[in-house]
């Protein structure tokens, strides 16, 4: 389920941009090589979600890209609070700022008082203290966690407390919490040290191949 | 195989940390807990690695350590560049900088000249032009993209040329590149939707347990 909504997710953009570009129609072979998945698993994702079977001329782009708006969206735009005004925080802030028509981060939050009380990128930074009172003003249910490992653990449990149910969790620490919350982490140490892992064993492999054809 | 260097890199992380903290022993059951996995999983990945046993006691923390950082480091720090030094790029850069003893980001690169021709967190910013050149003098493999989509494929294509063979990818894009060469994407628009997906359902099917118990 997770891994068909991040491809569903991929798919709409494709189709954005498609419509964008004016283009009408769309075979899954051709979402499925941009997506990098297969045709076969384009046609079950849009099956699933649209109820429409695989048309013989393609997908309608416009169409398509209601169904995805209508599965993956809530009917209202949504407000999401970030706690953590650090480099990250801030990259988030910078990068998501009015860029998405349905996800909104509304407000930030530190326990540093420097970082707080002024607007980054639009966005009002607010003491972590203030954190209940804006969640439950404005009814917030979904938050991302951008602050050291060490106080982690510690402001997802503060975030339960005032009412969030989701979490986008980008520091390097597990977090333990409640099964009926959803969190999704963001690990970037762990993707590089894996990419250098991975890109290792080709060049061993490379180098093995060599040997092999030169021996 | 992803999956599971993913998870060794996370049972690294935790056992480096029980070892700062002076813990000589760990049974699989507890780095399960931790890294939210099976406790069969944990003993498959660590038998993988080290070829050693379950032994009854617990694992010995500074040893399975050492076999980890056998099995995922190279015997060197590993340079890596980054392309693109926008609000992603200085985060990146701040939040890794000095925090790996094994992996180092040892310069940026942009097109924008305001951006180039200094230092930030320590690391050295040049001229995209000057990437060649530097891969090539020191040997460096692994690449990341924090660029914005539209030019994301262009910068791939171009480490390529350049011996990189290992990219993290921040950019939204979906890279079309060679099969020798390792991508790993994380994409933040898409981890933000799916979140926001998983919370408003995890609130219907609460509010439909509500309607139920009320009914």
């Amino acid at each position: 389920m997770i891994r068909s909504i991040g491809r569903i997710c991929i798919y709409r953009r494709l189709l954005a941009e498609m419509d964008r570009r004016g283009q009408r129609q769309v075979y899954s072979h051709e979402l499925a090589r941009l997506a990098q998945t297969t045709p076969a698993q384009v046609r079950r994702d849009l099956m699933n979600v649209s109820g429409m079977g695989t048309p013989s001329k393609g997908y309608s782009v416009p169409d398509m890209l209601d169904s995805l708006d209508g599965y993956l969206d809530a009917g209202h735009c949504e407000p999401i609070v970030l706690v953590g005004i650090g480099y990250l925080g801030r990259a988030l802030l910078g990068h998501f700022a009015g860029r998405h028509p349905k996800l909104h981060i509304t407000a930030a939050f530190d326990i540093d008082s420097e970082k707080t009380g002024g607007m980054i990128h639009g966005c009002p930074c607010y003491h972590l203290q203030q954190l209940g009172e804006i969640t439950r003003d404005r009814n917030i249910h979904l938050g991302i966690i951008a602050v050291p490992a060490n106080t982690a653990q510690q402001v997802a449990e503060k975030m339960i407390e005032c009412g969030i149910r989701a979490i986008l969790n980008f520091s390097p620490e597990r977090l333990n919490l409640p099964a009926n919350i959803y969190v999704e982490d963001i690990d970037v140490t762990v993707a590089i040290e894996r990419m250098a892992f991975f890109a290792r064993q080709k060049n061993t492999q490379n180098k093995r191949n060599m040997n092999h054809a030169g021996s």
